[in-house]
């Protein structure tokens, strides 16, 4: 038999050198090839071939490794997703900006050094009667009432006006990722002075694996420096997609008119470093502010369903996001998807008199609380695999339920209806 | 009628006295009337009288921000928590600390300024042979064998030894709230070189109410500077009583020896600015490293049951706190209390081989396995409406479903039926 420690003071290259020599390791003492298993591991030098001659030794405890971090055909070990590194195509992105003003010129250019590589959809608010000045140096398209008119028509249930507008831009895009912020944020600056790349950011959320079926106490184990907390079962270790990311807002927060009105000195200026998974059957108040997602799997189900009576242009006095956010979690959960919510943030200016505005929320506000116990019981037909079935099964069950309760629900339910066949129609014109 | 803008124009104390004076605000307009109501509120001069007057309008308005702000029977509106203005009486926490190294001088030296206004109950590893160095200057009882064998007699299924040693602090204790901190572990420092208050920030989570049944995106609603997200259901945001509070750790974290051994040069350096409640049926892993809990609620709850076969006197060799903590995750889950975890972090130095607990700590991944699924389909009796009665109940069903799988869990089950009978017996001999 081989001296064993002999092999471990050698470098891991001469290791492996030895070892594709050797035909059976079985002989060597468990803890020496545990030990070169790991060092292996971490030299990035584990190839399928090494691999099979560590699981032909058929000791419990290197398999157990293997097992434990979820080694299967990889040649490598997994390197978590991080921020600076992602390596999405840029051609895979659309940056949709619904506009609420006319003159996107400081708002373009606040955000140039994150934007101008990426196409932008620019959908403008149906409502608004002047021309939008776009400064030069974006590829962008944009969108007015003329082409809603065309891919819609105008008797349709779906109203594309205030922030309603930006899902237009959902529906024609056809990219696999969407980034949409309002059209009032800032960007956010590093200790540096460097704009915080949100896009960056909210794509490392959507590329590496979400996990909603067990709270890791140290956020998001697959960004760089993090891990998984003991006690994190292995099992559960490789995740599952995440299709929804939804970033944050410094300044002036996403607080209701209400919570505005009696606050007003309130602003958010804590920052929070983190990134974490919305636990499966958790529910959440989604704000459209500041979002991405991923359009293949949940593109159908971000949708302007429930339009408030007195649905004004200041965030506060809209609900579109909230209730179309209960929808996509709802099926994030049913179809085994994560959301992820925390970084990226954004910089929101003051707008608005919260007291004027407290009037028009307070039937959102009443809404609510007819909303989540609704959402909260709700179970979707588990033959539905994809959004767009589970949208139409939300919609029969928002009908049945709610419907009798207030009659914006009935609404709602119309609009998702007509929203799943808009989208089938819009997606095999285009493809 | 009166001029309403004039009722303005007057400070709120003199609007106040006006209106004292008014029978019947009902002629004035309601912006009038809700703009004086949000300033009364915010003067913190709402009485009980003054609530009634305004309620007696009968305005919809008035009456719907009486209704979503909670207001009940309240004289001043709710002040948040602060970490830094907490009231509870320094005569109601107890500091626990298990002792597995003899010298604690460096220890509490460096917890001095947080830990010397404090009752403290120390807790002699079992197996430890050498004396326990204490230096001076702290309000502590310390606990040996002797104390342990007098109080559970030798012949216990439940072993006080090595990490496990701390929950004889917790069943001695007749305070309502624990603290306890590993004896590796050290302060954090503020960026003024001041130390952090981890008694502070745990009972202020504690003392503040929880949010088990809706996430809110912005962490902490009652963390000062923070509040409820738009779309939050206001009757969701009075909160719940909270339970247990888990603090995190820098440097070292609690990560398992498998994940050490792979990145041996992981550490956690990631300050993250949040506290949260972990929702309603989810998860965690619960660590012992730092923690506070409302013994009154919780306590017969947190109890040394599942030991591994190869325990060892390092962190990650042991399984007792994560079998604990989803013991008392499901009871809180049940009895409708919450869980918060984030804030206050510990700093952890390096000690012990990763690479050598790797065999030792297999059983404890691999028990993970039949753990997790368990625990989540584990439903409680309804009419188990304290913490012991809800620790029976699943002593029952992990001696019956979990029992045949290892024997580790059946022993665990026992050691939990025993620590309950024995919580009561110390509790109705101390009272």
């Amino acid at each position: 038999m081989r001296n064993p420690p002999s092999l471990l003071s050698l470098s891991v290259d001469s290791a492996l050198h030895n070892l594709s020599r050797i035909s059976d390791l079985s002989p060597l003492p468990e803890h020496i090839l545990l030990d070169l298993f790991l060092k292996t591991l971490k030299a990035g030098k584990l190839n399928e071939r090494v691999l099979k001659l560590f699981i032909a030794t058929g000791k419990d405890e290197v398999l157990a490794v293997i097992q434990a971090l979820n080694i299967r055909e990889i040649i490598a070990p997994v390197i978590p997703s991080s921020t600076t590194n992602f390596t999405v195509n840029h051609d895979k992105i659309d940056i949709v900006i619904a506009a609420l003003h006319p003159d996107l010129t400081s708002f373009l250019n606040d955000w140039r050094p994150v934007f101008s590589p990426y196409h932008l959809i620019i959908v403008k608010d149906l409502d608004m009667k002047e021309e939008l000045i776009i400064p030069d140096g974006f590829n962008v398209d944009v969108f007015t009432k003329s082409d809603m008119d065309r891919v819609v028509g105008s008797s349709s249930s779906i109203l594309f006006s205030g922030y309603s507008c930006r899902y237009f831009g959902f529906l024609v895009s056809q990219k696999k990722y969407i980034v949409s912020v309002d059209d009032d944020c800032t960007p956010v600056k590093n200790d540096d002075g460097s704009v915080v790349d949100i896009v960056a950011q909210h794509i490392a959320n959507l590329t590496s694996p979400a996990t909603p079926f067990f709270f890791n106490t140290l956020y998001d184990p697959y960004r760089k420096g993090a891990d998984f907390v003991r006690g994190y079962p292995f099992s559960l270790r490789s995740g599952v997609l995440c299709a929804l990311s939804c970033g944050l807002w410094l300044n002036l927060a996403d607080y209701d008119a209400p919570t505005q009105a009696l606050k007003p000195e309130l602003r958010n200026s804590r920052f929070v470093d983190a990134v974490l998974t919305v636990p499966a059957r958790t529910l959440m108040p989604l704000s459209g502010i500041n979002i991405a997602f991923d359009r293949e799997l949940v593109g159908p189900a971000l949708f302007p369903a429930l339009r408030l009576a007195g649905e004004g242009k200041f965030r506060w006095e809209t609900m579109e996001d909230i209730w179309s956010g209960m929808c996509v979690k709802v099926i994030c959960d049913h179809l085994g998807f994560g959301v992820k919510s925390g970084l990226p943030y954004v910089e929101r200016a003051e707008r608005g008199n919260a007291v004027d505005s407290l009037r028009k929320e307070w039937e959102g506000v009443k809404l609510m609380e007819e909303v989540v116990p609704f959402f909260q019981a709700l179970r979707l037909n588990p033959e539905s695999v994809k959004a767009e079935d589970c949208v139409i099964d939300i919609a029969k069950e928002v009908k049945d339920q709610l419907g009798k309760v207030d009659p914006v629900f009935g609404r709602a339910a119309a609009a998702m209806v007509d929203w799943v066949r808009l989208w089938k129609a819009v997606g095999s014109s285009s493809s």
